[in-house]
């Protein structure tokens, strides 16, 4: 291959767009030498051109001058936000101008529109820097298991959750856990799209929409935060040999979908649970594969920007020959009903300290077909808690279960309940 | 894209090679709403029809019949062993045939002829099922890393050695732990290849040769396999909350490439000790990544088939554009010197137990800038047992001292020496 001047621009020119044009700078050789081609960028769109200016590229304000300029191989969207960045890449796609966005709202909202775009345009979009930054899931699920019927996706991507859970594990309060990641800029001023679990399912969407080729937008996603994780539950966590983490998981039973994201019991055996601090995992399960997990930092400027050159590069490389269906999506899957999904579950209920209370509680749970594996009953000042671990269970029959013990005159309020994930059997579970 | 048949090639038709065609069979559908390619099998080199036929393709024992075969597309290489394969995959390139191979000995060991062919042949050669089977390590370092200046490979790439190791943990001899990995299969009749590292070293040969681009052959490769561990070693492992694992690293310094395997302690917390029984792990760290982790199945014919197919593919794909220039080794790197490459080591003396000892010890160590970090000493019968955590030291000076030790009148036998592999600061190590 012979070397070739690729002229490339990016809209936004903040941390990410900056990283994105030194990298390209810096890393040159590397590139040219890899694909033989040297990509270069020639414009960025910004705002406000005295405040804006990351590196010493030529910006602009006029989005059109990137859109009009026939040499302009590919565009990088790094500007975030859905006004005006998603009306700008659809611009660009129907123009014919490949696209590489690390936007993840705006490919797990718009995702439908933005695919139908590309391919009026003829173009290739990717969007590996959406989900876990430098952690190449995207591409690992596109081209290097598209024969593995991947049924299964299991992810820590939310690294502020998964730091705070990591302290608490620790000793920390969650108040204490969450302050420490702001100081160390783990966490935003104001956390919320973080701890409520909405960043994990946007990602999950996409996850989901990849690995199973079924378009899963996140407000299809029941996501749960760390509302309501207490210091209990990391203790008995811990007492059992797990930790807690916010765990996406996107599942395929019966050609049919669920995706959510909500705080869950890990076995220290299993891969997810080694995950430690602001770091992410994505665990892929596929018939053909068993398991693969994937491991790394899911954010950073500099880790963003590697993601999205990656891409830039392997559309330039591919062009023509486009390699792979532009859209990951071509099927339609219909969702699990509610409650379906089956789970072993942790359980933990606070209850009068009296004969006959434990029998009640086993039995309202037989009732509705779920069988304990583990039981542990702890008593302090007339009160006993008790906690359970029960065999795989629909989470409909569990809650059902659970809504009637919590109806029981002997109930100290509701019972609190986990999802349990192991690879082991739930009855070889530790218990100090 | 509209969809195309694209006629393809076996060379072999075993376990590996009638996996493949079953794939490419089960998994049509997939791969052409994936890639817009319907692949499928016209012919398989066999040596004998009578005894193999892997499904239902065409075989033949007359190799021609591939090579002058202008409507196939790619071939794959699944026969193993260096010849003929060696040969037969020289031809195909030459010849302008894209080939696909699963065979790391031959990658390892003529990988500089066999890129010279493609280059000739203006064809890829892509050999992703040579390492690790499924776990895409090779696709994600060339087109996903490919800004990511990756300056350290870290990975547990043998599966059987994994397994030993991992039962040895639990209590079993080494004895006892390799006849259940060769009841279980995950062990050769002869296990040599798997046990002395040499099967680990072809594949970090070919890791560190994609990696640093730069190529290392399978002969430049120090390797020591289990041959020396101890169940003295994985006990001292333990006490300090760490496991022994067969640990292949290749290192870039100051552009000097440094390649081996051996046995080596590794930290509980750290990612690589999380992998358990004949699963296979690879830490590739880097200066826009700082690291990931891609662990899963390193063997199995249908792992290895899935890893195959997305191979022949992403060719399929690619082909005209190229996407990356073919061979990954662009330059010449000079090799590290022996007993340059610095690490934090754990060693095991053995000596008489009488006053002053200790203090010869630490003097040797001391004389050739050995710091130490920790040290606890065991006594029975009269000899005494130093565990010894030094910190970070060239593993030249460390032999240096150990054989000065080694010769000291009070010593009994040589030390023993292992490098620790940990993410936290050596004296911080637990010791139970």
């Amino acid at each position: 291959m012979a070397s070739v001047d690729v002229p490339v621009a990016l809209l936004g020119y903040g941390t990410v767009g900056s990283a994105v044009d030194r990298l390209l700078q810096a890393q040159a050789a590397d590139i040219e030498r890899a694909t033989g081609h040297r990509l270069r960028v020639v414009r960025a769109l910004v705002r406000d051109p005295a405040r804006e200016r990351g590196g010493p590229a030529p910006v602009t304000t006029d989005f059109a001058e990137i859109r009009d300029d026939p040499s302009i191989a590919v565009v990088a969207e790094v500007m975030g936000g859905l006004d005006p960045a998603g009306e700008h890449v659809l611009d660009l796609l129907r123009a014919g101008k490949p696209v590489v966005t690390a936007n993840k709202q705006l490919v797990a909202r718009r995702g439908a529109e933005l695919f139908a775009a590309a391919l009026e345009g003829g173009v290739q979009l990717r969007f590996e820097a959406s989900v876990c930054a430098a952690i190449p899931v995207i591409k690992v699920l596109r081209e290097a298991l598209v024969v593995s019927h991947v049924h299964r996706v299991l992810g820590i991507v939310n690294g502020t959750t998964n730091f705070v859970l990591t302290e608490m594990e620790r000793g920390s309060s969650y108040e204490q856990a969450l302050a420490e990641a702001q100081r160390l800029g783990f966490a935003e001023p104001d956390p919320t799209e973080d701890v409520s679990g909405q960043d994990a399912a946007a990602k999950m969407a996409i996850l989901a929409t990849v690995a199973f080729g079924s378009r899963v937008t996140i407000d299809e996603v029941v996501y749960e935060g760390l509302e309501r994780v207490t210091e209990a539950d990391v203790a008995a966590a811990r007492e059992m040999d797990m930790v807690v983490r916010l765990v996406g998981a996107a599942t395929l039973v019966d050609e049919h979908v669920d995706v959510r994201v909500r705080p869950a019991l890990v076995d220290r055996t299993h891969p997810l649970a080694a995950v430690e601090g602001a770091f992410n995992a994505v665990m892929l399960q596929g018939d053909a594969i068993r398991e693969i997990t994937l491991e790394g930092p899911g954010a950073g400027g500099l880790e963003t920007a590697s993601a999205i050159v990656a891409d830039m590069v392997t559309i330039v490389g591919t062009k023509g020959t486009g390699f792979l269906q532009n859209d990951a999506s071509w099927r339609e899957l219909p969702r699990l009903p509610a409650g379906a999904l089956a789970s072993p579950f942790y359980v933990r209920i606070e209850v009068v300290d009296q004969p006959g209370v434990l029998a009640l509680v086993a039995q309202r749970l037989a009732a509705h077909d779920v069988s304990i594996a583990r039981l542990v009953q702890h008593q302090a000042d007339g009160s006993a808690t008790l906690h359970v671990v029960t065999h795989e269970a629909p989470e409909g029959k569990l809650r059902a279960a659970l809504d009637e013990i919590g109806g029981l005159a002997e109930a100290r309020g509701p019972a609190a309940a986990l999802p349990v994930i192991s690879d082991r059997g739930v009855a070889e579970l530790g218990w100090r």
